[in-house]
């Protein structure tokens, strides 16, 4: 099942994609369910609102929102985890302080809600003045059942779903900062969506594929398995230090291709638009203003 | 006045103290102030709280807990922010990729609401299994009105309030993920409190003076104006990327004397007491177990 956050004029609560990418109120005919995802995903109503999505009527005049559009946490954000992006990274001159092409452990920064967008907002060029702006298709994962110490063995366990993330950076304040947060989670600089692909209907995440379109020309073309800390790992690592709460989300890394990869670097500008598809998952599309 | 969040038997609420640093019951005489801090300060009200506090009864058996215990976004901190900290911390070796002892621009990472506990809460050595737990005492500032773009000349309008957080860090763990979350945000890593001073009694932060012991032996002492990018900066340099919203907090960074600070380094363990005082707000004491 994909799950969903839309507005209507009654308001804003979760729903169900039917085949044809029609918005479910699944809420209309289940008033148990949780209207809003982080609630659906805490109470693990997946059975409930599959059962509700096989009865509801389709909304008229609904607009997606982010699936989650305010996440627990910062979204968990992982830096360097596809080995040729790693390489085209380090050779860009922007990786300012790495030793490592492929980093020896995970590296893991963090976007603030205040980031997130929905599929079809625009990325906003003017929070970035230095004119480095690019994209970075992302898996994002969800998290469902919470904890510490989670094991690699047990992690999909603990998985609800798979979303897109674009994990738009600012190269130069990226690099200037040093440390992340300030050329990445940006207003507008995390694009999340259209949809969660429930785990039920993905065993296997590591059978997804991504790719990325600037202005319908392929940047980005990857397999989940080509990742260098897998899901299992990186559930691991971050749970290892920090308690992961239902609705939380770690995207994953970004494959090679993105605007500093090119020599000289191809930055995005106002006008463009970004695509990135995960078939199962969804188109998550944005312009930038 | 200084606020505070506290529970009893009748559960968790926000407070003020008085002089001799008893809990005065804001809301059981006033039913219009909100009960938790975030609501609060999001009201703006202070005026009404100090009000309330003239008449309010002192609640017996009061346990405080973090002034926010769960702030909107991940903790905003600085690195290396006052320049015998950064000489220490790039002498020390732990600073892997740095290339500037002073950094040109304000180094932001963060700590997610995970991280929080309250004065006399235990910091959990455990999480570290590295063996490099480290204090860090810092000056935390609480936002009040929110926005984005907001600049130097009106940064002190948009504080609420002083706090003080101990920035707990596993140096290992630091320098292994490159990046600072998982190194820094580990749960019970953000110890904060034991009050929020407000900033009508405040107007000049610089003047505040921050102490750090450990096991009663004075390690860190430095006056607020010693930072190198002081508040107006931060909220101008953060805001510039990010909306702040109230009640988020931004743990300013450390004064020299941290354990990485000595040669060779001195770490904390499980039976350490640290303190860190500033006057006017109060002291933040917690265990190491």
């Amino acid at each position: 099942m994909r799950l969903v956050t839309f507005k209507d004029g009654r308001g804003t609560r979760v729903g169900a994609l039917d085949a044809a990418g029609q918005v479910l109120d699944i809420t209309a005919v289940d008033a148990g369910l949780p209207t809003d995802m982080v609630g659906l995903i805490a109470a693990g109503a997946v059975a409930a609102a599959q059962a509700a999505a096989a009865k509801a009527p389709v909304v008229a005049g609904a607009t997606l929102l982010a699936p989650i559009p305010r996440t627990p946490k910062n979204i968990f954000c992982v830096g360097k985890n596809y080995h040729e992006h790693a390489k085209e990274f380090a050779g860009s001159g922007f990786d300012g302080g790495a030793k490592d092409v492929v980093p020896p452990f995970p590296v893991v920064f963090s976007k603030p809600h205040t980031s997130i967008i929905a599929n079809g907002e625009p990325i906003l060029s003017a929070m970035d003045p230095t004119g480095g702006l690019d994209y970075e298709g992302e898996l994002g994962v969800v998290i469902g059942t919470g904890g510490r110490g989670i094991s690699k063995a047990d992690a999909l366990k603990h998985v609800f779903g798979y979303t897109i993330v674009n994990d738009v950076t600012a190269r130069h304040l990226q690099r200037r900062h040093s440390q992340w947060i300030l050329g990445k989670g940006l207003d507008t600089f995390a694009p999340m969506g259209p949809a969660i692909l429930t785990a039920d209907e993905c065993p296997d995440p590591t059978k997804l594929v991504l790719t990325t379109w600037l202005n319908g020309d392929q940047r980005q073309h990857a397999p989940v398995s080509d990742l260098i800390f897998d899901i299992p790992t990186l559930v691991e690592a971050i749970s290892a230090a920090i308690t992961l709460e239902p609705g939380d989300v770690i995207a994953t890394g970004t494959p090679a291709g993105v605007g500093i990869g090119f020599n000289p670097p191809r930055f995005m500008k106002a006008g463009d638009v970004v695509r990135i598809e995960v078939p199962g998952i969804g188109i998550l599309e944005n312009p930038v203003a």
